[in-house]
């Protein structure tokens, strides 16, 4: 079949918050041919997504990312691969196709799925897709107590590891910090999995990430996550030397090379990859087969919707040991209400991909219609995009 | 002063071909403070550009890059320093953010300079603005009789140097390719310098790269320059141990670590940053500055207007040793009508930046005025972006 159509879908709160959530908007992709559509999900800025999709060509390597996708054949797994390295070549130029093709990327394997009667992971190889074990991930409260309360909520609703991060975390003083910690600890209880994320906080800073090392040990954090930018190689793998807490990072990471330089040389114990950032799917497989071989733990990258969820499991839906897996635990209303099904932890307090064709996920048009923003953009009198009908 | 309005234009021919030349179209940035204003040039794909400066925000780290310029404080370098540091974080999941803070750091310190009197070398620490010998750079023709001629035409400009790229080179046969640098060399004349551009055309492999060592090594090309794309550390590496030929590469670095890694780890004999896809003008310094301390040589990437040449000349201005530049030989002629002034070589053959403050370059509005497109992004009725006037 030849891809027919490539839609993108601005879906927003009324009001968007000055805070690290990022469920807050949305740009969802649909793709159609042979009768058949495809969803996926860019991890990324909406609107600048959306003038990559469509823009002018401004040179042979500068070409907007339709350019590489409408009317190419789409039949085997390997087609989609083509595809992407097309878009890479033919948009080399252009920063903002990496996030853009991730959720076309999505899509096309939704809609292959859809097309062949399998699921992703299937057509990824895995022969079977195992059970993950997925974590409650939440922003730290305002204040211990808040963080505190929802550790409780963590074990409450049956997770038994939480990750929290960002908010005040190591933006005010190392005792502020402490306080925080412990409360994650206690409200989680002593055997839980506890996770930390520091959202780039100190940039490359090494003496004060260090700062904390003592106190992510003594409340026995089993990671400390993005202590620094993702290209901040050196820094993490000093960092890394100094002591015995575990270094997960590489959501920002946009292409293979980025996350292979941070498994080789950043002493990463978790490569942590969105597959919404890092060209979708395709490359977030060849990620996890890389990391695998480098005996670093993959995990998905997930905040948001469960589209974005059940994509990000597939590249190590079947990598054994590779078991914790991130679950969003707050998502806004508006990324509920991307799809009908969610990936609820079953009685066993586990995770599991669905069997069905494709991504196995249910788009719920009418629930997602009050956030469409209507778009408009125009160049020279043309309109080059307007927000498609749902 | 206070940071009051900054303005992108959109500029394009009327007709952009599928070639890879860069100067086809253009994203001029403008940008007010003081009662003065300032320019600079994003080397990016515009309309992705402009509309990362005016997206409505996502969360915290992913805002659109006006929220961290207007109302800014512009009275010392170190403000335009924390500029670019405030869009990389509040900016950090917007991919095309590096992209569109360049031109609006060549503007800042354009404007910085005029009202401090200081062209911008000064103000960036070099003492004085060393000449540098500049390369003829061109494609390479769609023939190697075009390309004996492309040869000729430089030295009959008085340029010693060229480069030749992209076109139809590492696309078809051995022989092709050789029969390309034979002509390329016999134009340019035994004593002069010939550069080579592979321009990404072996990607990441590593064999078919090596093939053409022996023909480069023939016709004694200085270097050959982007052999694979700038993600591929290892093979560049690999490369770079097995012949002669020194290796040229960088231009596609959109931040201070990219560049670091490949100085420290691609085994190049030349950075080439591109200072208006790097960040600036303020990054590309810091590059300069790491390059001269490891031993590799600093080279501007410019292809395209002579306000773009002025604006990547700076940060290694006072580099002595650094003395090979890119220069833009056949930019379209909506290039040349960006500014009034063009740097031209001497009667030594040697460029020089202006002394004049800032950037020392006089936009040239009345010839610019054809080629503005019209652009209008409206999002739910409200526009957030039309054309200002120029």
């Amino acid at each position: 079949m030849r891809i027919e159509a490539v839609d993108f879908f601005y879906l927003s709160k009324p009001e968007v918050l000055d805070i690290g959530d990022g469920s807050q908007d949305a740009l969802l992709v649909r793709v159609r041919a042979g009768g058949l559509e495809g969803y996926g999900k860019c991890e990324a800025a909406p609107l600048p997504s959306i003038a990559s999709l469509i823009c002018p060509m401004s040179h042979s390597a500068c070409k907007p990312v339709s350019a590489s996708v409408l009317g190419a054949t789409l039949d085997e797994p390997e087609d989609i691969r083509r595809i992407g390295d097309a878009v890479r070549t033919n948009s080399l130029d252009l920063l903002q196709a990496d996030h853009t093709l991730s959720g076309i990327d999505m899509a096309l394997w939704d809609l292959l799925g859809k097309r062949r009667g399998e699921p992703v992971w299937w057509m990824l190889g895995w022969p079977r897709a195992l059970p993950k074990t997925p974590y409650f991930s939440v922003l730290f409260g305002d204040t211990p107590e808040e963080t505190l309360a929802k550790g409780r909520a963590a074990r409450r609703k049956g997770f038994r590891a939480a990750k929290f991060g960002w908010g005040p975390f190591g933006r005010g003083t190392l005792a502020e910090d402490e306080a925080q910690l412990a409360a994650a600890r206690e409200g989680l209880g002593p055997d839980g999995i506890l996770l930390v994320d520091a959202g780039t906080v100190w940039n490359d800073d090494v003496a004060a990430a260090r700062q904390r090392l003592a106190a992510l040990e003594r409340e026995r954090a089993n990671w400390l996550e993005e202590p620094f930018v993702s290209g901040a190689l050196d820094e993490y793998r000093q960092l890394a030397a100094h002591g015995s807490v575990r270094l997960a990072g590489g959501e920002g990471c946009h292409n293979f090379f980025m996350a292979k330089h941070m498994i080789d040389r950043a002493g990463l114990g978790y490569a942590q990859i969105d597959a919404g950032r890092i060209g979708g799917i395709t490359v977030a497989k060849a990620v996890a087969d890389y990391a695998a071989a480098k005996g670093v733990t993959y995990v998905n990258h997930t905040f948001t919707s469960h589209l974005a969820l059940a994509a990000s499991i597939q590249p190590f839906a079947g990598l054994a040991g590779h078991e914790i897996c991130e679950h969003p635990a707050e998502p806004k209303p508006l990324a509920l209400a991307i799809t009908k099904n969610h990936l609820l932890p079953g009685a066993d307090g586990q995770v599991r991909l669905p069997e069905a064709p494709g991504l196995g996920m249910e788009i719920d048009a009418a629930a997602l219609a009050p956030y469409v923003l209507e778009v408009e953009i125009r160049v020279k009198g043309a309109t080059l995009y307007r927000t498609p009908a749902l």
